[in-house]
């Protein structure tokens, strides 16, 4: 079988993750999909472990790393994909923009984690990707391991009225314990920040930006809108009490922050009541995304948003799309 | 554009649904997917409407039926695809199985809402379809307008550990409603009939037969179980009280008619105590399916399992796939 070789730039929870996913399953991968997958980088800060055979996962070892970074390897290392796996920079998309528009520019395939490039450069990206025989894939980016963009290959012939979701887990987690416990809004940060679903600086994923990145991915890809990030209208959730939390749920709702997209309202992330029987209404980290049909109706899916191991397997999913595997 | 002809075989209300839908969408199709969906022939008991050119739609009457049944329109009229949606037989896959494997035989790409053939020869027509350069899809058969089999790309490299849903509206609003109202299993059972929710035998819900049926198909696309549906050990919804309803209710639970599959337990349809919170806790006639995966974690898709213009919605979905049509 002809390898599918791989760089990967980042080494953070999800790189590794991934790592450890291309050896658990690279027997499976072997004899249900004929494909190799075969990782010849991994740049780090700190360099990069370079082998155009195949890296020796289970021994990277620090002084094995070359001093080289993401330009220099892409320039030396022959491979079919890149992976784009490190830290988000949502106002600028940061150093990660300049390596995959690097990467697709040699024409090849990259899978992103990483939103900031997707928000600030998706159309360029995937015209120029069109262009010169590669892909552009980022299912990580929105919902983790709940494969809210390639679903759209299953929902074509019908019309998406509107999109609604829960996309950040970290608010999700805030809110469900206010209601839950009755806690004040920086009891329920703190607690969060002790159980390391919230950073120490909060803001992105209070504040609403994050949400915010997501929708707006989705809303360009199933409604077409053509939305930037500072289009959208974000209110977060630094404002929403104990006492008003406690008196929708004795009304039978729950607040959450709802991220919306459509035609007629644009994109938008606040605070709303939720009845608690909606499928909007999930606990605790779950991520979830409603899509308003003309003729299928609504339809819903729920899953892990975040996590090392859930954006690892959307990644995968990708890498195997590019890699031109499909359901036998 | 190249036409993609297609005759539908059967005339009830999901073939009306698709027929409007036809109409409504092809701008839509045209503009966004360049793809022309023309149908050539409808096939119902009392006669075949056909023109070779594509038949208007909005003009089918009686009087222009010619006497031929499906068998015969296969044989004479040229077409790119046959939609099946002839009442279902779940003992013996009834004629649709012979509409189907003559199609199929043929070469036409095939789409069914029809359970009877998928379940009795799914293994047999899907080779045969490799085989002669067509394809057999069928996501309106599990589900409706949830998009649970295309799913399937979407979740390549991740292992599949095990499945539940709820898949039977049916079973599910009686459920509900006993729940909700504290209504006996009789009782339920007439109001869901006078909704038209329940048919006037109403067997094949009512005693789990339907979700057996639709968990196998899960069971065999996602795990390779290989299972035939008298492998279900399946037990339906009949002697749920109401006394042992309202006793979960009282514990936080609810009773759902849960469909399972898993490598170690088989196939089973049994009623099962949910917990509020659990995603399987869907309301009135909604389905939901949960994939537990090993990397991905669980993922959950809520939707509308039944309905004409739901179910007609994923035959089109199937119908543009097997046209070829890809997400732009």
């Amino acid at each position: 079988v002809k390898p599918f070789r791989i760089i990967v730039a980042g080494y953070g929870t999800v790189a590794r993750a991934l790592l450890d996913m291309l050896v658990t399953q690279e027997r499976h991968l072997a004899e249900v999909h004929d494909v190799r997958l075969v990782p010849v980088a991994v740049v780090r800060a700190a360099g990069a472990w370079v082998d155009p055979e195949g890296l020796q996962l289970d021994r990277l070892a620090p002084r094995a790393l070359m001093r080289k970074d993401v330009a220099e390897v892409l320039e030396n290392v022959q491979a079919e994909a890149l992976v784009e796996l490190t830290p988000t920079d949502l106002k600028t998309g940061g150093v990660a923009l300049d390596h995959v528009r690097s990467a697709i520019a040699k024409g090849l395939h990259v899978v992103t984690a990483n939103k900031g490039p997707v928000v600030h450069a998706a159309p360029e990206l995937e015209a120029l990707a069109a262009k010169k025989g590669g892909s552009f894939r980022y299912e990580a980016t929105v919902g983790a391991a709940i494969p809210l963009l390639s679903l759209r290959a299953s929902l074509l012939g019908d019309r998406i009225e509107r999109i609604d979701g829960v996309l950040n887990g970290t608010s999700n987690y805030i809110l469900s314990r206010m209601g839950e416990e009755g806690l004040g809004f920086n009891e329920a940060l703190e607690e969060a920040q002790g159980r390391g679903y919230a950073e120490a600086d909060p803001a992105a994923d209070v504040d609403g930006l994050d949400a915010a990145a997501k929708i707006t991915i989705l809303a360009n890809r199933y409604l077409g809108l053509g939305a930037r990030l500072e289009d959208v209208r974000v209110e977060g959730i630094r404002k929403v009490t104990g006492e008003a939390v406690q008196l929708a749920v004795k009304q039978g709702y729950v607040v959450r922050l709802v991220a919306s997209a459509s035609q007629a309202a644009g994109v938008t992330v606040a605070p709303r009541l939720v009845p608690l029987a909606s499928p909007l209404n999930v606990q605790g980290t779950l991520n979830v995304v409603r899509f308003a049909r003309e003729y299928g109706g609504p339809v819903s899916l729920t899953g892990h948003g975040a996590g090392g191991r859930e954006t690892a397997a959307a990644v995968l999913a990708d890498l195997l799309a590019a890699a031109g595997v499909a359901p036998r």
